[in-house]
């Protein structure tokens, strides 16, 4: 979820905060813990009922690894494997091994470790595709989820604001509170929707975007793993490699001279 | 269904009686036999008016089976097949028949017998994937109905305001009625925003959840009992089992020696 | 489209009227040819404006088979080509001619005629498949007429209200009138959203499942009639056509025993 | 477009027109040529903005030539085929030539000189299939335009009634200009809402069920002519024609007996 | 995007303007501030928050491109190919070297110089087709991201309309503000709805028209550098070229013969 996410959420919230100063109302005019009630609490709880707990649990852990954890550009991604490619041609497979500790991203050790240890090739496909396919399906769920809270949020919006409605209409007696009974009902609409459109919304789009980016690298790396244990010439692993980037980015790629230098 | 669907489902019921009690109206304001005859009775009317009698009457069944009959998980699943396997390779499939009414699950007991008895694999895999569709299909017609409810839940509620503010008009020389004749209306579309995003969508969430993992499950122990009449080796029962799991969840499993033991 | 259907239509309008008169309005309150013109001609005009003439005398031709032809029940299909198949087995495909006046379902009687008369397996199916797939398609295009129509009475329903609301803001020098004027404007919206959800989409919705339950009949008949002309055992014929049946259902079937008794 | 589409419209127009009047006021209350220049200067705008020019041209044409041009039943056509059949048998494929004048349909024309010219059925069968295709195409393009034009009408019907309520209340000043305010902006949306469902939605219902009749009766002349190409005797020309009817249209077909008459 | 975008989008606001002046109100009444930061801000940053910085950044290159980069004509395209067919048959395809830095098109320049280079055409086929693929995916998710700003606009629209009425409603012991407070709110929404209806869904409609009519001339060079390798007769590559053309196109190219004189 990089840091464009986190901005472009913070700003959001801040425009949004700015706006009410400027309309002339202290934020806190815009605060109802009625409304937060009916509007998160029903929220969280059409969730809790829909889904099943390791499904819930899982959510959180895939956005906060989507905060916290950057995807290895593709670029970088591809000299890493051209200078493994190299290696591995003049020093043999095994040369590999000594150097795999430097190799920080999880799904690559793996892949190049079952290399090492001599795996077919068939098996190392299918254990790394498996887990990209997991991977997938855990973002798609996220995904969903989230599109879920983005249609709950509003609809709950609106059961708290008939609720204020209602009672409001209730007591005409008092014409005074008309205004302010209004008001208060309205903040639960604009609750709903602030939840959906700053929050759920982009939350799940990036989710999406991330997890389409992260299984386009892991493809890449899987590919590579499997070229280097073929033994496929450095010049042959950056061809096949450059194909997973558009024209624009494969200019930035420093290719096998740069990674035999 | 399990817990946390009845879970979410209580507190978002709680929470909105709260809400409304915090709002200073007793609960009983937001009762209206009027309204609740529309909404309710509309729905249901509707739902018998489009679906066929097995229909409705196999949604109740899915309904509270899914309630009441929890999902083996796929771990205890797994190793339950490579016990059995692991018994078959040693003292042959005969073995299994004595130990066939310790499995509670129809379906795998269904399996299993149909291993004792000496079917052709062929005649199992038809016989037990029939049965995974016939349920899959269940599950997603129930699912279907559910939604439809919560579709016709919201417009009956619609239907109902909108001939509680057209009484409430004709009657306009009474104008301290207004404001309650208001309330009373919009209590019906509170009514059906309330079973469309409270009770029938989590439900028809939950049922697609509850469907997915159900047959999941079944395809699981439908590949193990098929690996027991082939004779497989525990170990490799337990590989090709383990391809069910996220790598996550395969660290629960206590493999073929724990099985052995 | 059987008695529930209709059941539940009349219980639905039914409803609506009872609810009326609870909320102390005359029914004839809710009565205006004003708005009923705008939405039932504007439906009907619309619908007449989209399709061709031979589509529009089909839709009603499709909903009333629907209403009075009852499909044969899969279990009774099931028992009686059970016999036709042992009496062919007994007495040869001959012996079935005299019986063909039995046959009250014509796609039935079609196909065994087609037996009878020795045409070719090849074109028995190719015959039938064919007409199977005619309803199929007469069902599919009824039904998205019946939904168009379900989006074009709400659509309708607002035209009449503007035109009402119009009408009555140019008219505000009487304030008396104004309480009535928006009632007969809202009555339009009312019966758009009741055409829409108590006529259009439970008929829609019943006609696919109708449809489907028909055609899957016709496919057992089908399945059944070459398996007939196979010479295939009563045992294999039961064995084959209860693969249409859910696990639940094939319990009903008196087989091959009973039939031959 | 044939009458029905003509009628269906023309008849909605009316009713729309004898509804104002019946609610007691003038036709002319409803023209206000502010709210006409945003909806429909508007919506105009939009689809010049959204499509390329020859696609904007290309959509005069296929409604003008919808409206204009009626599709030959496919009874007519399998009859006129059997015609040429036989008379290909009868007297040599060049004895097509001389009738070729009769045939009025372009489409139908170029296919039997092809026959007559030599070109093999391959040539043939490519040249007429691409014809269809790109008039699918056509036909699909211009039904999406429709389509999107009756999602713009009322958009922009809502822009203009947002621009007239905004303008009104800053007028405030003057209530008993507010009656007449709302009605104006009022009769914004009701443009959008009859641009929508009275013109745009029939005419691409229509377009898109000219499309696939015309195509079908197309494929039929089609087959047809690679029939008489490939010197298949009349009855069978009947036979594969008459696959492309529903079984209650071939009873109007006058078969080989009488085309041979 | 050519003219018809700017010129339709020029009118559309333009036309906007003119019916704000002939109801009476300055254009000036339309503007806040207020109402602008929380639509164009909120927008924006909800983009930015959804999408990668990559694909931002494609965005605006893709649309200015689109704006400024006018898609050759298929016609001139196919006589084009014709003439370099023409002249690699009489006098080689090193001919062709000379003449290619008439060629503007960087797309074709590449394709041609491949062919020159002497490269294999399989290798031809995947480098240019892989361009293809990456251009429509740069439209495609640049219509996606348009078209998710079309959905934004109207939802901060509404959300900056609910915090002006919340705002007005707790101040209504002045009435004098109650109708230039509600003027306010509602321009919010305007903004939201002329944001997403006359810029957001032509631009996004217009990408994908784009985007299609590019890759479709693309392919036709592709086929054509590939038929000139082959040394295919002019009138061959004419021929093969022609069917991505409609029947109505095709009279427009000047054939083998105009190339050839």
């Amino acid at each position: 979820m990089d840091f464009p996410t986190i901005i472009g959420m913070v700003l959001n919230i801040g425009m949004v905060c700015l706006a009410i100063r400027l309309g002339g109302a202290p934020i806190s005019s815009f605060l109802d813990e009625h409304a937060g009630l009916v509007v998160f609490g029903g929220t969280i709880f059409a969730l809790i009922a829909t889904y099943r707990l390791p499904q819930l649990k899982s959510l959180g852990r895939v956005i906060t690894r989507a905060f916290f954890y950057s995807i290895p550009s593709p670029e970088k991604e591809i000299e890493r494997l051209i200078g493994f490619a190299t290696l591995a041609r003049r020093e043999g497979l095994l040369a590999i091994e000594e150097r795999l500790e430097e190799v920080k991203d999880e799904f690559e050790a793996r892949g190049l470790r079952m290399v090492v240890d001599g795996l077919p090739a068939e098996e190392i496909r299918k254990v790394l595709e498996n887990e990209i396919n997991y991977q997938l399906e855990r973002h798609a769920t996220g995904k969903k989820m989230l599109e879920r809270g983005s249609e709950m949020a509003p609809a709950f919006g609106m059961l708290a604001t008939l609720m204020g409605l209602v009672t409001m209409l209730r007591n005409m007696s008092d014409p005074s509170g008309i205004g302010s009974g209004m008001a208060l009902a309205l903040i639960a609409t604009f609750y709903g929707s602030f939840l959906a459109n700053v929050i759920f919304l982009p939350l799940a789009g990036k989710l999406g975007e991330h997890g389409k980016e992260e299984s386009m690298v892991r493809m890449l790396v899987l590919e590579g793993v499997l070229a280097i244990q073929a033994g496929d010439k450095p010049q042959l692993v950056e061809e096949k490699l450059k194909t997973f980037l558009s024209p624009r980015e494969r200019v930035h790629v420093a290719g096998v001279k740069a990674a035999a230098a």
